[in-house]
Formats: structure tokens, sequence, C-alpha cells
């Protein structure tokens, strides 16, 4: 909603300056930023990743939820295995999911090394490993997002000299249209800055923020699969996951008053 | 005071130069400077932290006060818990803690993970966490105020290009009134780069500031509640808490002669 | 294809505005460009890691083969010799490699070391070592491409203020060829920008990650053949080395129902 | 002398070129260099850290002392304290240092904590978080000289842009003062680059320095410092302290020839 | 080769367009480009490092001789020692090395501490102290080669503002000699940005190489001198030592065929 008034303000500055969008319209400038920056996009990266990078423009302006409610739900599951395992066994785990198949590949992944009765150490490598893994993988599109709003100012300015040189061969004594013909070459790079900003960096910057919260995830996956293995307390395992939250979100038992709601909820579906 | 003396040496200059202000106003450049700004700021970030990142500009002008008092506050109150946990053991400072509710959350989070009987290796990698998340977080407006002061001379740029495209259009012989044009084009690129320099970049600086001492006093309420559960003797809890400060600023019990002032104030409460 | 249809778009829109190339050859700026660039490159390295750095940006446009078949063929080996050391001991593995010469310096280097009955953590740091010394010297291309492309522009810039200069010392009176001087000054910086956005950007970008994946590959083998020397189970290794794939990939026998594929075929091939 | 001289240079060139400074004085551009970086470092940053960054544009052109011979004191002052520790105790070096009052604060608070009898680790903990401390809020002054380095041209394009526009606005038919008009507003970009890159620049970078030897200084304390809580033997402590300088100023007992200077000055002093 | 066949290509193709070199000296320009850059660099870093960059960019045309040479008889060395340690003991190592004076500090610090029977731990953290202050210490030429590239084209800008404001102050009326002031003028940023990319950037980056290999260099005779007074065996040492080429270079006794290159030679020597 921010982003459409904003977007309000600057397109009606826009028509209240010139009268009218058909003045801003270039063809041959739209061409050139746009073909260029495709052009150099799968030329530096393999096709796969540029289309990744693509759709990621296409779904920046929805509103990716928040994360506490994410990270609640997988510590509610952590803390439930956790209690199965110190009440019933690893084995009884092993069961319960046997039966519950699990669609988070990353999770999955790390339960059946939980069950497989490796050591915490060797656990916790192998899932960090995985999880580096994942996210070095998933800053692919970040990264050629970046790359392309970098670019687009370049074409904009090469778009904007092939139209000078253009005019500037073609003059010949008049030069009553030097004026127009400045400013179709003057699009090119209007084209380049408005792309890059409006809709390049905005995309990187929403898909950067989804794979940091991906690996913060991770993290706190791992660490709580790691405790499962380590046969630690639900207690315990509550207050750890906790500290991967922000202070006034924790929701711990507090002796010193505060009782905790996540708590009570565990208890309530016991 | 300065940052005043300063804007009026601006301000001043331009007035003497240019017989008033009115020949710098103009909407259209306003309009896609501040609305291309926030329009961006919207898209690429979550709109709850664009919000943050907009307090924190109104909030910018105030002086925040001196870290070295803040922490002094934080140190008497380890220090006081040390000696309770020594003299009286780990029940004794439940009880006076569970009397006296504890506003700050990360300070309240690591006490009750202190008298939980964790060990202090496992109190150290929570609260370590914990204040890795807060810090991580309260960075999210610090990213979007840098944003925002690199796409200020990028729209101011676009108005500029607006202005002189819209003018190039409409150029049919007279050039009577090219100047006053060209002279509304440039006050684009004017407005992107003053906001950028002195709004955005100095409220981005300002909050940065406030980050990293939220995140420096955290690391010493770290180190000084595992220094609880390792029940440290009071003396090596000053001592330790001590390092945290400029050698200059220290406070300690100096054998060789000069008596530490908060040691005084500590016995005197007492 | 993407990146021809592109490049299409570029030219073509190109070719409507100047209706031909003609108009954008010149002798002088292109000498300017690339003599300069490669004057600097030659100046700046080594000249067999700049040759290198040539021969990358002619096999630019090659896809290269995907990195999962790769580490595919590479887990295999080590499971299989896992197997061969876990069933019938190092001095077998020793034998049955003796037999097939390995092509890999750096896996031959490794099972030498495997072999020569060190301490695992010896192995590690060894190969390590080797590993990062390979990295080294793999990017100093990469970085000689990303000199290059930072050197373009600048050149473009000389090669159009050498063009101004010229022309401006010999401006008698008839201003009727500035443009066309004008215009062949500006081909210069096109120049610059082009060539550093569509020759050595996009090479430097390609080899960056053939050298990462490679990079990735070596701490794959790395950790592989240490698992060798430890005397790991197969079923451990290949679940260790299943997490440097991600966990989409993740080819591993599921407790909790998916047969594992690689494993069914390895028992095929034993 | 380097630097007078290119100064010379300098001011040379321009007072051939143009017949006279006076041409290039313009109050209005100095005011909105000058005035608009103090604006923006005061609202940046707490005034005292501005006023320490200025006093450190004014100490810039003293050379400071060279590294060594500082470390050279630093280093005799440790190897006495440790011959005293290893022949005659902890104690006497506590009286020892007792009555010759030592002003620097860091190696005072040293001291008090190597007679403390803490650990060694606690006492290497200690004295790193003192030194980080040090560091961390030394290296203030030296970001804001390179904000405002970063600020000058910025302002020195703003005070142009004000000038351009002002012209713009009264351009009415006579075009005689186009020329000065443009003259003067050019200055002020002028003023901004020359001040960023003669005063702004050159400060941070002497400053930094400055910075970085404190740093590396205390790091060579506090290495020495807990050798002298290990108890380790002179000879130990000299090796060791000689790996701090460069190879080639090692002065250490060669047991291959050449006799260690600084061990026979110590011979002789005791 | 490459270098000058490049330099010739730009040369050349100045001597096409401007029918010689005579237009194309300034001495305003270049009394401005390289006398401020001197005076800055003079200003921001002690005088005897500034020589010392000075300095490197004379050799910068000399073409180093590969590591590869350099570091076989580095390995060849610590090879010969760590036999004669295994062979005849540390007490032989210490005769053998007082005979024959070693020439180069690093190499002659490290085996006196290894003779002087410190820890293998305590021989490592001297000699990689040592190696940190050689590198610190050799990198400072490298920065001030980067600053200089950098601060080049700033004082081109200079100059060309320099003679623009000169033009615009002089303008009365007769525009004839507008153009040759103008090329004048802008002479000042072709030598800015020429000396930037083609004496300051090569010089530093050739130099950069030059430590970094110094750095490497250092780093193997580290944890080769380590192994010494670990009392490694000759075949580890060379093994360990090995890995730090490429793994194409390795030149170790392969059990699965190939004879060892330099272990022959060792043999021979012997």
């Amino acid at each position: 909603m921010g982003a459409a008034f904003g977007l309000l303000l600057v397109l009606g500055s826009i028509v209240i300056g010139a009268h009218g969008f058909l003045a801003f319209f270039s063809l041959e400038g739209l061409l050139i930023v746009v073909g260029g920056v495709m052009a150099v996009a799968f030329m530096s990266f393999q096709a796969s990743d540029v289309h990744e990078a693509l759709v990621a423009i296409s779904t920046m302006l929805k509103d990716s939820p928040t994360t506490y409610e994410d990270l609640r739900g997988d510590m509610m599951n952590i803390m439930k295995w956790a209690r199965l395992v110190k009440e019933r066994g690893m084995r009884e785990l092993e069961a319960s999911i046997g039966k519950n198949w699990i669609d988070d590949d990353f999770v999955r992944y790390g339960l059946n090394m939980v069950v497989s009765e490796y050591t915490p150490e060797e656990v916790r490598s192998m899932m960090e490993t995985a999880a580096d893994a994942c996210y070095e993988r998933d800053s692919v599109p970040v990264d050629i997002l970046q790359t392309m709003a970098s670019h687009a100012p370049a074409f904009g300015m090469v778009g904007t000299l092939v139209g000078m040189v253009t005019m500037l061969c073609h003059l010949d004594g008049d030069t009553s249209n030097i004026g127009s013909n400045l400013a179709v070459a003057f699009l090119a790079t209007l084209y380049g800055v408005v792309s890059a900003r409006m809709v390049y960096m905005p995309a990187a910057s929403k898909l950067r923020q989804k794979v940091e919260k991906g690996r913060f995830r991770n993290q706190l996956i791992t660490e709580g699969l790691v405790m499962l293995v380590n046969n630690k307390s639900p207690m315990y395992v509550q207050d750890r996951l906790n500290s991967f939250l922000r202070p006034e979100n924790h929701d711990y038992y507090n002796v010193f008053g505060k009782p905790a709601q996540i708590y009570k909820e565990l208890r309530h579906a016991a």
C-alpha cells in the first residue's frame, strides 16, 4: 500500500509535468535496456537460475508471511519430538514420524540422521553442511538480480550513446529536431535507472530476505534436532529454541511470574 | 548545535546567492524524489520495518545518552547479583528478582536461564543466540535507511531526466524559457542529493550507533550473567566487566594506589 | 538461447534506429579500448595467467554441465572405496587403485595420502591446504577478467577524451563536422561499456562459478577421503556425502519410506 | 617535505594558468561545502567524537614517531618484569610497580590483573576485551573523517547545482555574464573535491594508521603480560615478543652467531 | 611483450587520430595531477613508505620469477633439515646451520626458535605472529599505490575544473579560442585516468601479488619448521609440503606408479 502510494506520487508528478505518458515511450531504448540485461544475465549464469530470478521478480509484490509464525510451528514440532524421545525413546519417534509423512526436505533429512543413531557431532556437521549447501544454492538468484540491477543503468547509457551517435551522424544543417532526438536518447538512461531501482533492486532485496530467513530457520532446526540426539529435557529444548527469537517474543516459563503461552499449549495438546 | 550552525551556513549562502528560497521549489521534483524513495522502500522491505526506519528519522536529532552511564548501571546490577549469589546462593537471587520485576527483556531472559541451573556453556550459547537475533533484527531499519540514501540521488536523476525530456519534447523554436525549465529539472537532482546526505544518511548513522551500542551492552550482560552461573567472586566480576570500558574509564580497586569509585559505592549501598 | 534472443533485441534496435552498423565503427576507439585493456592486463599480471583469462572468454558461451551429475560420480567412487576398505582393508584399496590409473590430480594425491597410513587429522590438513592452493591459483584468471571489466569503461573514456581534444584543437571556424567528430568520440565510450558488460563480466561470472564448483567438489572429496581413513561405515559415508547436496536432491535410505536410488545402484553394481 | 613540494606544484600550476588566486574564491561555495560537511557530521555522530576528528585534522601534518622505537620500550619493560617475576616472585613485581606510577592506562590495568592472581586465560580474555573496546572507540573519529571525505564532493555538487539554478532563473536575454556565473558555480565542486582529497582523506589515513599501531601495541602488551602470569622464562618472553617485529628488526640471541643487542642492554641495565 | 603490443595500439591510434602527440601536452595539467597525487601520498603516509611505493612503480615491468621454483628450493631445504634432525638429532642441525649463514631473516628466525627447544605450539605461534607482522608491513606500499590510483582521476578533475574556471573568467566576447582552452582543460582528466590505469594500478597489482606470494611462502616455511620440532618423518614432511603446491605440480612418491622426482634428487644429493 505504501508502495502503491509512492508509485502514484511518481507517476502523478510525471503526468502533471509532461501532460501525458506518450512522450515517455521509446521502443529502441526499451529493447536495448531489457534485451541487454537479459542477454548478459543468460550469458553470465545458467539458464535455470536466471528463470528462477525472473520468477522472483513476478512474486516480488506479495508480502511474505512474518518469520515469527513459521518459527513457532517448527519450534512446536521439535518440542513435541523432544518430549516423545525423552518419555518413550528414539524408536517411538521413528514410528511416529513414519506414520506422518514430512513435507520439508531439510527436516526429513535431519530426522533420518537423528534416528540413525549417529553422534550429536556427526548429526550437527551433516546438517550444517546441508544448510550451507541450501543457502549457497538459494543465493544464486539473488546474485543474478543484483547483477541485473547493476547492468540496467549501463545499458541505459548504451542506449543513450547509440541514440546520440545516430543523431550526430545525421546532423546536416537543420537543427529543428535535435531536441526530440535528444529526448528519445535520454529515455534509455531513464529506463535503465528506473528498471534497476523499481524492479531488479526491490526483487533482489525481497528474495535476499526470504533466503536469509530460510537460513535462520535451518539453523534453528539444526540446533533443535541435535538436542534430540543429545536427549535433552523438553524444558531445555524450549529455552534453547526461544533464544532464536527476539527477547520480547520469548515464550518461556518465566520463574519470576509470567507463565509461558507455548508451554500451556503443549500441555493442552498433550 | 554544531549541526544547527552548519545548516545555517548552507541556507544563508543560498539566500545570499539566490535572493530567496522560492526559486528552489519544484513540486514535481519533490514528488518524484520522495515518492520514488518511499515506493522502493515499501517494495523492498516489510511495511513494519519501513515504518520503524521512518520513525528513526524523526528521532534522529535527539542526542542519545552516552554509553558509559548505561553500562555502569548494568555493571552495578550484575555485581550486586554476583555478591548475592556468592554470599547467599542462587535461590536467594531468584527470590530477590521475583520481588522486583525487571523491565529489560534480554536481562530477564538471561536471569531466567541463570536460575534454571543450566551449565555456563549452555547459558552462554543461549544468550549469544538471543543477542545475535536481537542484533540482526535491529539492523534491518539501518539497512532500510542506507538503501533509501542510495535511492534518493537516483530518483533525483530520474526527476531531472523527466524534466529534460519534457522540455526537449516541447521545444519549438522559442528558447526563452529553456533556462527556467532546465533550472526546475536540476532541482530534482538537488533534492535527491540533499535528502540523501542530510536526512537518510545521518539517520542511518545515528541508528547504527544505537544498534551497535545495544549489541555491546548485550555482550557485557552475557559475560556478566555467565559469571553468575560460574559462581565467580564479586572482585573478579568487577575486574572482568571493567574490561568492557576503555582503560581510562576503568574503575577497579587499583592495587597500586587509586581506590575504585564503584567499589566504594557498592560498599556504601550494601 | 536466452542470450541469443537478448542480443538480437539489442542489435535489432540499433539497426532500426541507426539504419545500419557502419556508423558504429571507429578504428581508433577500438584500438584504444582493446589495446588499453590488454596492455594493462599484461602489465598487472603474469602473461600465462592473462592467456588463461583470454581462453576463458572464448569458452564462455559453452554451458558447463550441471554440478549434480559430477558430484554423483565422485560420491559413487568414494562409497565404493569406503565399502572396499571396510570389507577388505586398506591394502586392497591400494591394490585396486594401482590397477586403474586415476586421472584427477587432486583425488590421486588424496588417495596416496589415505593409503600412506597418516592420521585422519593429517590427511585432512594436507587435503585442505591442497584445495586452498588450487582455489587461490584458479581464482587468478577470475580476478584478471574482473580487472579487465573495470578497465574497459575507463579506456572508453580515454578514447572519447582523445577524440574530443583532437576535435577541439582543429576547430577553426567551420562547425560543420563537429557532429560526426563527436559521434566518433562517443563510440569509444560505447565500446568500453559494451565490451565490459557483454564480454569481460559474463566471462568472469562464468569462470567464477566454475572455480567455486571446483572448490565445493574438493571439499566433498576431502570429507569423503578423511572418512575412508576413519574407517567409517559405507552407510555413514553415504549420509555424510548427501549433506553436500540440496535436501531435495538427497539420495539416502529413508527410514520413513522412500528407498534410496543410489544405494540400489551400488548394490546392483556390487 | 614531499607533501610541501607536491602542494607547491599544484598551487604553482594554478598561478601560471590563472594569473592569480582571486578568481578561485567563492564565499557561497565555501559556505555550502564546509557548512554542509560540518552539519552532516554533527547530525550523524556525537559532538565530542566530531570534535576529536576535527582535532585530528589539525595534528595531521605532524609526523608520528616510528612504531619500532615505541614497541622496543614496551618490550624492554615487559622483559624487565618477566625477569623480576622469575627471579623474585609476583609480590616483588607488585612492590616494584607500586613505587613507580605507570602512566599508560592499558598497561596499568593489565598489571593489576596480572598481580591479582587470575589464571592466564582470564587475564587474556580481560585484556583482549579491553583492547577491543579501546580500538572500537578510537576508530570512531576515523569513521567520521571518512564520512566527511565522502560528503564533501556531494556538497560541492550541491553548491554547483545551487549556483546553476540561480543563474538559469535570472537568465534574461543578456548572456554576457553566464561565463563568470558558471565559473563561480564550478568552484563549489572544486572546493568539494579538493577538501575531500587534501584534508579529510589524509587526516583519516594518518589517524587510522595511529589507531592500528595502538591496536598492534596492545596485542603485544597483552601477549607479554599473559606470559608474566604464565611465569615464562625471560628468554622465551624475548623471543616471543620479537615475533611482533619484522624479521629484519628482530633482536634475539642468535645461536648461529650475531649477538642480540637488546639482551646486552638488559644485562647492562641489570 | 603483450603489454608493449597493447601500448603500441593505444599510442598508434592516438597518432593516427591526432596527427602527433604535441596537442596532448599540458604542463599545468601534468603538474596538478602528479603534484596532487604526490602531495596527498606524503600527507597520508610516512615518507619512507611512500618512497617504497614509488620504487615499486619503477620495478613494475620486470617479470617476477614464478613461485613454483622458489617454493621448491625452500621445500628442498626443509626436507634436508628434516632428514638431518630425524637421523642425527637437533644438535646436528644447529651445528650444520651454524656453518652456513642463512640470508633469509624469516627462515633464520624460525630456525633459531626450532633449535631453542620450544614446544611446537610455541614455535607455531611465534612464527605466525612474525609472518603476520611481515605481511602487514609489506602491505602498506600496496595500500599507498591503491590510494594513489584513486586520487589521480580526482586530481585530473581538479585540473579540468581549474582550466574551465580560468577560461570562463577570461571569456570576453571572442569565442575563438574556447576550443583549444577546453582541449587543454580536458587533458588533465586524461592524465588522471591514464596515470591511474597505466601506472598506479598495475604497480599496485604486481606488488600485491609479490606480497601475497611472500605470505604463502612464509606459511609453507612455518608449517615446515613446526614439523621439524615435531620430529616428523622426512616422508611426511615431503607429503605435507607438497600440499602447498597445486595437485598437478605435486612431486611425491606415488604408490600407484609414478616415481617422485624430488625424492630422487634428494637421494642423489645425499
